[in-house]
């Protein structure tokens, strides 16, 4: 059982296809169905503990295509994802003569999703990629939508662009071997595509959490391709973020803060999962769902291995003003995305410093 | 008599105006107009030459603006169009507290223009800027259709994005203090304009080129609205340069192996003249163009003081080696812009080494 999903732009005109099957073995005819011309190279852009996993295996899936093959391997982990390793892979491309009708692959998390798809977005004012996540996380959230990243000074993603993959292919079976906070990490981002925009999928979650846990290849297929359907379609309606899309920062204005305050040694998914819990919080103490709800909510985020307080002793006052000097801001003011009801999402600039204070309080 | 002209993309939708003035007095106005919310920041980026002579005009046409003014003024010339002023332009951003809602101000040449706009379709993944062109060859071509780049190691424009401003205003009273030099520069492009799309414009040319040489604000106005006119026609059909966005490209090819090789002390302008002149000699061995439509040609350009011939001694083979490793490559071969006709360019893979080194032996 496979599964595509076709990606639009506002006009409905036809961007990419996301596609999700069980191993690598429909990656090159994919590939050439892409482009009328084939492209003479191709780079495959990967970071250390992936390039270990799955490098030799996409290469040689690839070998098949009459394109010449290139990788680039950076060491793995969110440090890397600066200018330093940019003008490296610059460099790289450059030194062996890629130009605008060669196509770059992202294999690996988000990190190297991001970096690859800046790469892609800039070098000679824009190549083709495409994009072959390898993480829960990175399968149903980084990898659609075409945003691309690094970070400079201390700040998360401050450079990039809105930069379209031209097919994102998703293998589920690479999620067996996936580390158990890495996926508990994912979780944290598909809980939210529920609870952000389609209770029937948030109930197939919780009706289905057991062999999601025991990562059946079944229940993963399903559980991806809702959460990355539920992406697309938020990300189709709004591809630069100037509406809905910000609902897919519930739970991330504080959890970004928390994140940094860790100095990024919490996992992604973990601090978003502090995050949605003060958003659902907060989204209670407003009226807009009952405890009853906010628990279960709690208690399924739980159940994935996610953290709902906080182990480290932060002081509420720095998370406070970590999150007000992060950059989602409206003149200077904080927006932040609630709850009105499970399955839908609002934004409001209406949430004073006191209700932060409380919701950051709630997970210490 | 101040001009506008409508940019839209390939659907027709309105990009952004093109407005062309003899002052800076409705600059404010025109901003005001362009977003419903005002720009609670103004960052005006510019260079140290024009800092000297435009800076705190515009920064006081502006004061009539509810908005925090700032500016970022960094070493004029080439050698500043890359990394490490464009991360010292992200610092100045972020430290001042910059958002997506903020506005960037790109005032001055190509230069400007380019990093300014990369700056802006990078920072936080895109925020709005405008083009305020203060050289004819900006006026005229680098501030319209959104191609914006820095360089990279030995290679020119190599990282950069295509990103449209919101608005290019154009005050011609400038061109009256700019360099005679960088005058004829900018009209090595407006002559380029005319041959390879409008052989009216071509004709208007010669028929006023003593006024337009004497810089009169009429014939200013008129040349730039015309040459303007042009460019924006064809970055509407062809945003990405996946087509007929080549043929801005002619006598660059040449053009940009000479400016390389003499390692940028000719102006951009007098290089594109030169590789216009090649490419003359191309079109009309091909029997697309007379003789004495390419001598003509040759005549006008030698009126505005372009050059015709290298004065320093090169080493053909050299150029021809410089001009294939450029990035206009198709496969391998060089995409090479000819002339039809006067008015009328086209593209071809065709054009072989020997033929090349026949029209770079004609123009030393």
């Amino acid at each position: 059982m496979n599964k595509l999903l076709g990606v639009n732009d506002p006009s409905k005109q036809h961007l990419y296809d996301i596609c999700i099957y069980n191993d690598y073995s429909a990656l090159s005819n994919k590939i050439s169905d892409l482009s009328s011309n084939k492209y003479a190279k191709i780079c495959i852009v990967t970071d250390s503990n992936v390039a270990d996993l799955h490098l030799d295996e996409v290469l040689n899936q690839l070998s098949s295509l009459d394109s010449f093959l290139y990788s680039f391997t950076f060491d793995a982990g969110e440090a890397s994802k600066n200018f330093t390793t940019l003008n490296k892979l610059y460099e790289y491309l450059i030194n062996n003569r890629f130009d605008r009708y060669d196509l770059l692959i992202a294999l690996g998390g988000g990190v190297v999703g991001d970096l690859c798809g800046y790469c892609a977005a800039s070098y000679l004012r824009g190549i083709d990629y495409i994009q072959v996540p390898t993480t829960l996380l990175s399968q149903v959230d980084s990898s659609v939508g075409g945003k691309t990243a690094i970070d400079f000074m201390q700040y998360k993603n401050m450079i990039g662009a809105f930069y379209m993959p031209k097919l994102v292919y998703i293998n589920v079976n690479v999620l067996k071997t996936l580390d158990s906070a890495q996926f508990s990490s994912g979780m944290g981002e598909v809980i939210k595509h529920g609870l952000i925009r389609d209770k029937a999928y948030y109930q197939y979650i919780i009706d289905n959490k057991s062999d999601i846990a025991l990562r059946r290849s079944e229940s993963l297929i399903e559980l991806i391709y809702g959460s990355v359907a539920i992406k697309s379609r938020v990300v189709e309606e709004d591809p630069t973020e100037k509406g809905i899309r910000a609902y897919l920062n519930f739970g991330h204005t504080i959890g970004h803060a928390i994140e940094k305050l860790s100095d990024y040694k919490l996992f992604h998914g973990e601090c978003v999962a502090l995050g949605m819990v003060s958003a659902l919080y907060i989204s209670h103490k407003l009226g807009n769902i009952s405890e009853e709800e906010m628990n279960n909510a709690i208690e399924l985020i739980k159940y994935f291995d996610l953290p709902v307080k906080l182990e480290d002793k932060l002081d509420p006052n720095l998370i406070l003003n970590t999150t007000k000097s992060d950059k989602k801001m409206v003149g200077g003011k904080i927006k932040f995305v609630i709850l009105n009801s499970i399955g839908e999402a609002s934004t409001t600039l209406g949430v004073d410093n006191d209700m932060l204070l409380q919701a950051i309080n709630y997970i210490l």
